[in-house]
């Protein structure tokens, strides 16, 4: 932490601050500039963040050194981590498309997008039983149902599947189910969620908050780590920006910029990020160019009739298309 | 809902919108103009919604006309809600003040703050046992612990109080100890919580997601409305945005913007907006300017000791003079 | 300016880091923590800014301690600063209401607009004759034209007046008109412009720009200061976020912060912040209780005829109002 | 378009709206709701959109229908404009390669970096003579003496050259230099720079800016094309938004998107966007994958001398890597 001393700042207000940091076991670097005097603190980072700094007077502004989240970083483990989706590795040098309806509907239209998604080269189904809507009136998904549907979609096709968790109750019922649960943008800083999911065997999809900065979302991975999971996948969904063409911003640079700051896998979802069907091609092969190890899409027999989100998915022909492209790109760049 | 045609849809497509909305039991207004054709849909809200109009072929766009919520909506309701916070009116013409400690650390330290915001003129108190935060390794709360010493420090000063819920399983704990239950900006679309909230009799204060649109956040409040809770008070506690000189930005526009929209009154944080000490005073005047109906001001004792947000807690001297001078605003402007 | 070492950079680096900061004729204090060593650069602010850390060997990231501005700090001048605006005095305690017409449109609309504002109480007039609009097909103002009615109504009614530049080679005509010269949002980066601003003798009135944060803002200000114009008012008016309810969102948070860094006074134009006429008069009380030091209000005899931003413009009758309501809480608080 | 009246609007204000309708030529056409009545408005944009709508009695919203830009969309030209730089074919289903070092510092240093990006692949470079600072403390660029530089190294490399336009009473000059002229994100909506780079015959590259909307984007290079200059280059450099852990954000969904509405090339800045050297390489990929036709790369012979931006430029041998990996995804997606 370096603490900066405003520049009306006394000795005694000085010698407060470096009194403070002796008391909590750690050191203190004063350097005296010719505008402000500036004080590193040297120590245990839990004992020197724990002081409200910035409430002390004198101290016009704190600035932390050292990011919050431990390990989950790349300092704390150096080489990729693989996680296993039902038998599924994610992660390293591979690119794992993952694909489905948004919401279950029936047996019927699942069935027919699961048949179509491994056609065309998907390796686990995604598909969704409780569903966070906006508006109290919408659908809100087909609940134990929908994963007895996805539970037998996997026994039929061999492809593992992802649904979303939003409630800590319903975290044992999912978990039983699902080989991958997913935590929505909406619920990325839900701790008590994320507390209940680090207690459970099943890895784990970390959608980005769709505000939520890099270091927020690392350190919502953190909750989910130290309770002792530690198979997280990472999933960009697009940011909230002032743009409004395209529902939101896929934020393609948090790609390397996870990579550089954490040994987690990145995964790129380009339906939800755009919310719209003729972006999901270019926002997929952005995102594996850039460097993601998976992709999350959207795919429906009939968007036009479907319940959730219609607008963003694609058909199973274009399904196949995308993942021929994406095989290309991977393949130009040297991976799987 | 307004549905606008691509520029090259056919005859086809828009005969098959048109089908769409009769089969949906609606009416169709067909008009041409040079470069666009435009169909007005008329009829049930929820029946035109439920159709995925931009997956359907030649639609370029569909503009919805009317907003989702609508219990807690001024077409609704026409006069303002009145909230009862434990015998207190919030809401109308009247400014109410609730103040006290961002977390319950100590007996001495709420008892401290509880006697102080009472001398400057506060009539709910704040305090919180259940801590969101942001990294897993910082204080999470006391727990039922901290609710206990809040129910005697209204038994002591006379003081109804506000405490947060963040997990849908303790709500029943806190709604039989709080007079008013805050729902945090990250849990502002937790739907479950809210659902849980709905149901239970205590008045609910609805926090901003600080990444929440007004739409969503009147969608939010929808939610507890519709379980049958009418007892909400809308809490604006600023906007994540690029600016980076305050922790947030404090939305003073959301104020007048809510009151035109709906009936529920409006509260400001300027506490948690600004995240500074120096801005609680100016922030509170501009949102008592702008017609907020009641403020929720961080005051601690001793904020270089304080656990949680210590940088922007005034001390109770300063706390006297906000109080001072948000009497002579409001009542410069008319109200109590 | 403190540098921080990446994790794995050895001693070579920090001593090549050292290296660069003697040769620059600064000092280097070196501090060595357990994960991460930093390194304080003390010397000049010029010659250790001008060397890109960032692009250095085993340098993860460098963060200034000290602001860019400097002459419009409140470190350079402790009190505020009075500027002079033909006449009326701008800052310090007092509030000016500056208000008219957003685009001069005929000598009559002028007028009558005038007429009114001086009636409410203005003390200086607005009207501009150059417009830049988002569309080459939108009405772009009537030039000189325009700047000699202003000079008239000036004339008649005793209101110095405000106008906006555009382009550097209009300065010096503009400057021969107006009172008062107006840069406006989306210029306030344009550094040719506010070179030529510095130039001359009037004050300049600069607008934030609606995505520029205050540092950059104190840039700009800067720019205009150093070459020789002091006389120098910022104007808020709004910035950009997600929120789609009001044209803009009125960082009210950016009047204390601005007086807390700069001796330069600051207005508030809750005109084209809110861009709806309904926002006028809350977001005015919110700017004055917040501390502004002026307002900058659309007045139009009549909106719905207005060539440029009628849906924002006030009419004569709510001016009146607004300026009673302005001087009740400017008063409640002990301003003028 | 479309006009939403009120809920309490009676007949009188929805026949005023109708009367204001026909008085300007067009048509309106009334569909009544059970909760709101919508007027369509038919006829000459132009004519419609000159009304203040919202500023009249009755009127909730208007909502256009049309983008205002027409030259520069798909719709007024289906097929993709190509754009000659100096011989150099920009659009269509080719990607180039430009870089260069962000500002000429040196004669050795530009040629330098010329002869390294011509080895690697490039076919255009870039290097700037005119910079706009942040800070008026900062390098401010060459100047003329820049540009013959530049001129030079054409001459020497065969390159032709790409530079910046800040001032309209500049553009003579540079025009007269350069073989592409750049508009700065600054200076997107410097309104009376576009105008003068309109009437000019050298291309003109417009980067978007940092915080403007794909629509304000297309409606500044509207500005350009319709004084008579029809090349023109759009360059996504990255938005501004919440996330701090890059410089800015890279809106990789901005090139499908503008190519959805625009037939205008496309070129991505990775270097600008991301603001460090690692991000360079990724971003390039992401954009060229998503179907950028350019791309613009800041690459200089010693960045850890560099006097603006060195943070993020690459030096001559990772440059060849860069041009390596675009040209395998270019090749694997079909293009050239």
């Amino acid at each position: 932490m370096i603490i900066v001393m405003s520049p009306d700042s006394g000795m005694a207000e000085i010698e407060a601050v470096v009194q403070r940091l002796h008391e909590a076991g750690c050191e203190a670097h004063v350097s005296t500039g010719e505008r402000r005097t500036v004080i590193g603190a040297i120590g245990d980072r839990g004992a020197i963040t724990s002081i409200p700094w910035e409430a002390i007077s004198g101290v016009e502004k704190a600035v932390p050194v050292l990011s919050e989240f431990r390990f989950v970083s790349r300092e704390f483990q150096h080489e990729d981590s693989i996680v296993d989706v039902g038998g599924v590795p994610v992660g390293g040098n591979t690119v794992t498309l993952m694909a489905g309806p948004c919401a279950v509907e029936s047996r019927d239209q699942l069935f027919r997008a699961a048949e179509a998604v491994l056609k065309g080269g998907a390796t686990v189904l995604r598909g969704d039983a409780f569903k966070p809507r906006t508006s109290p009136y919408s659908f809100q998904g087909l609940g134990e149902e929908g994963l007895e549907l996805l539970a037998e979609a996997r026994e039929q096709f061999g492809l593992p599947f992802v649904a979303e968790a939003l409630d800590p109750r319903d975290v044992e019922l999912i978990s039983g189910y699902a080989d991958l649960i997913r935590v929505g943008t909406r619920n990325m800083a839900n701790f008590t969620l994320l507390t209940e999911l680090g207690r459970q065997p099943k890895p784990v999809m970390l959608k980005r908050g769709f505000t939520a900065t890099i270091e927020e979302w690392l350190n919502a991975a953190e909750y989910i780590y130290k309770e002792g999971n530690h198979n997280i996948i990472m999933a960009e969904r697009g940011i909230r920006t002032f743009e409004t063409a395209s529902r939101n911003t896929l934020d393609v640079t948090a790609v390397p910029t996870l990579q550089r700051l954490s040994h987690l896998p990145v995964l790129i979802d380009p339906s939800h990020s755009g919310g719209r069907r003729d972006l999901v091609l270019p926002l997929s092969l952005a995102g594996v160019a850039a460097g993601a190890q998976a992709l999350l899409v959207d795919v429906h027999p009939a968007p036009d009739e479907a319940k959730v989100d219609g607008a963003q998915a694609i058909v199973p022909a274009e399904f196949e298309v995308l993942a021929d492209k994406v095989r290309a790109v991977a393949s130009a760049l040297g991976r799987e």
